[in-house]
């Protein structure tokens, strides 16, 4: 879950989803999500300009410390993960979102065959990049590749041309659709999502409606008074049932939210030449 | 759950489903049951006169060191619980099975009312034995109130005095039906088992059926023939699908397992005087 | 260690005492003081009327999740906290410090013979109170003693009433000297420190000197410029080796610290009628 | 700690310092040497054909499973380390002892440089083993460069060209004195040990004196008549007083306990053609 907009506090966000449009609770949410929960992660933007993260391979239902935090912090921009594992170790360097400089990342899918095609792409990480590397994830691989490729300056072409190389490197392995994500980035200002798979059937993507239009929609559900005119929500599912609250990313899609306007365009994976 | 009978790889028990009466992995069991995991314990005989406990906060089926030890320990009477807080913190001292010398004590249920049955019931609990309390649920206390009316002595009047206590507590502060319980307590000989609730409308319990008459009635299954033959599961459902393998212990009922006989039998509290 | 003055970042308290009065870093104060660390506490106001409370049984040095809550919180009161274990369990719900309403208490200390004790001392909480004990130390019983004994309204007269209820509980049991304690506690708006013993022979407490007069002795001190005028530090230890910044609390005394002026007077016991 | 020898309680060797030649308990060692704690772990051969290993960030004098587990596990060979990290993030797969097949791997020292030289030698493991690499420690990179160069067949040759090429990365990296080491390795039978550094200034390496020249020398000493007659420590420092019990391995040297004769031999890394 990604939160972009007016400073919140991050309990309304994780705790109280009577106040946001989320209808469900961190709590059951988890519960529900969780049979197989792998830790868990929330990065956000407060003070200082890089993002903080708390991450813990406990379940998050239970982690008193994150209700206590989350009361203490308020924050514009905030992503919650809750991990599955496929398969590398349950441990807090392989918990979501991860942070580069300014940067978090978060992503819900799987690069299949990671465990063959790993050391192939270890290699095209920039060694300078390499070094900042902790855990051994495919998903933080994902972020890595896409960092070498310049998600700091064009994100859709830096993960475009990340896409490509795994594709690639899939096919010399013999690995025939490597590549399912939705991915969700940001710098703290802008945030973008990507929903895209090898075979073209992504794991789902929602975003919120504008606050403006739903409140003209439904005058009547008090928690769209008080959240703020900027509010922008990304979900893998709609997690409450409010008409015209929730719109799909279409297939192999990827947006940005933020000042200046939204936009979603199509994404096709850059193949290395 | 809880296994009885020849010395057994702990792993085979809560690892290798498919040598055993169980057709799903601790992994798989662990991911349906615990949404709410809030914990989790194994006790069993092994090494010296006491019983050892491992238990843990995080969840079991990410516990690397669970793993490590189960392959490494043979035991002739293991307990295994998965623990749903119910309001109590989660906290190793909070895991099942509780542990009293030569006792292992584990309980699925609810005391309603216990927080405020609470403190008259500690008041209850003997002072000797007061001091070797470590956490703060309902289970543990119910084990010590059992101890205190000589579950060491006498299993069956020990629980139904220690019941008789709640329910009457219960009544003083106006709880209606303050007892919910399926108990399993052992000395590493005889395994006790209790099915009970004030409302007469008790969770169910299920213990297996004579290896010799199983292996009769099924002689294709492999799993029956490496298990020994003094082999008896207790659980709190039937989770293989081998017809006539279980029987469930009827409402209101106590029951022991062990060397001597199998005995089934009515549970009644009995009323402090 | 507490603070009380101006908001002031967490991290700067706790990670870079270069711009504190206290000249070593959590990381190697807690090297030096913790090869028993069981578990440490950070407890603090900000967001809300209650203040937030961050426990960990894990080493304070290795808990990155610590420090990147501390780098996002700004606070007036803050106390820390590293814990010895006297024999009660390392659990997160016997770290200090403990919270009750806006109240947060820490102790460094021991009640001798608190095993014994125990039981009738908890008998002596306010049974309305008692629901809400989590753990099972010594300190976490002196404060609902406290609580008990009217801390939300008269501090000095509350903690002299627990210690004497402990000291003539300890008498019956034969204990000799059964308070050795030196308390810090606070309403978010004062701060209250309690030194004291038995055997009059007490563990040592500081607090700081004005910063006015701190900047007058040591103009070429830059950390003095940074800290705000209504800085108070109070210490087990004075860690920072400057002429005039650190002022002991005398033996058998207490203290408050805070708007309206700070005082110290002398401490003792209230023996219960 | 290396313990070689007739099978004995883990729990004597980690415990009970009394019956073993080391004058400590796990606990006040543990105190003592890990102000640094950044966590621990225990290997050792029991049931089936590969090592168990029980491994922990929580301090091991807190771990309560640890003490339980130690008194149900006997065993001919057990190695036990402390963890100090020198920059790697503190998770269990970056404690050791390391495990790959029926090998164990312990390792105490720096790679200076690491973090410049890792993706180099990183490319330098058999591509076959570097799949089963979990943590990002010079020390399991050092284990697995050893694997890669034979060490199932030939330890001492296999240490010699692992170290050789991490001082021949070293150098193209500028470090002058890339390697500062002392290993513990062992697979089930025999123990390896090895004690070298670049700049020929080793930490400290000692074996124990056979234990029927220890009964002479000292009759009255009880332990030495519960120690078998095949007990052999390894360990940094000779950790109990006493006279004759410990010998030193010479810098630049391994050695080899076990079947078949113990032997010391001098070791000199071997520089890649």
């Amino acid at each position: 879950m990604a939160y972009s907009g007016e400073p919140i506090l991050a309990a309304d966000l994780l705790f109280r989803p009577e106040h946001s449009l989320i209808d469900q609770s961190l709590h059951s949410r988890l519960g529900e999500e969780t049979t197989n929960g792998d830790g868990f992660g929330v990065g956000w933007y407060g003070e200082g300009t890089e993002p903080a993260v708390y991450k813990s391979i406990e379940p998050a239902w239970n982690d008193e410390n994150l209700r206590e935090i989350a009361r203490q912090v308020r924050t514009p921009m905030l992503l919650a993960h809750v991990r599955t594992s496929t398969g590398t170790p349950v441990q807090r360097s392989n918990c979501h979102p991860f942070r580069h400089g300014r940067w978090l990342w978060m992503h819900n899918g799987v690069l299949h065959g990671f465990h063959e095609m790993r050391r192939e792409l270890l290699l095209a990480v920039d060694p300078a990049l390499f070094l900042d590397m902790e855990g051994s994830t495919d998903s933080e691989m994902l972020f890595y590749l896409a960092l070498t490729f310049g998600l700091v300056d064009d994100p859709f072409a830096a993960v475009a041309r990340a896409v490509g190389l795994v594709e690639e490197v899939g096919r010399t392995h013999g690995v025939e659709n490597p590549v399912q994500m939705t991915v969700a980035t940001t710098d703290g200002e802008s945030l973008w999502v990507f929903r895209y798979s090898s075979e073209r059937h992504s794991r789902s993507l929602f975003f919120s409606t504008e606050i403006a239009t739903l409140r003209a929609l439904h005058p009547e559900v008090e928690a769209l008074q008080e959240l703020g005119g900027d509010t922008r929500f990304v979900v893998s599912e709609p997690l409450r049932d409010l008409e015209g609250a929730w719109n799909e990313v279409p297939e192999s899609s990827a947006g940005r939210v933020g000042p200046g306007g939204d936009e979603i365009r199509p994404f096709a994976p850059i193949t290395p030449t």
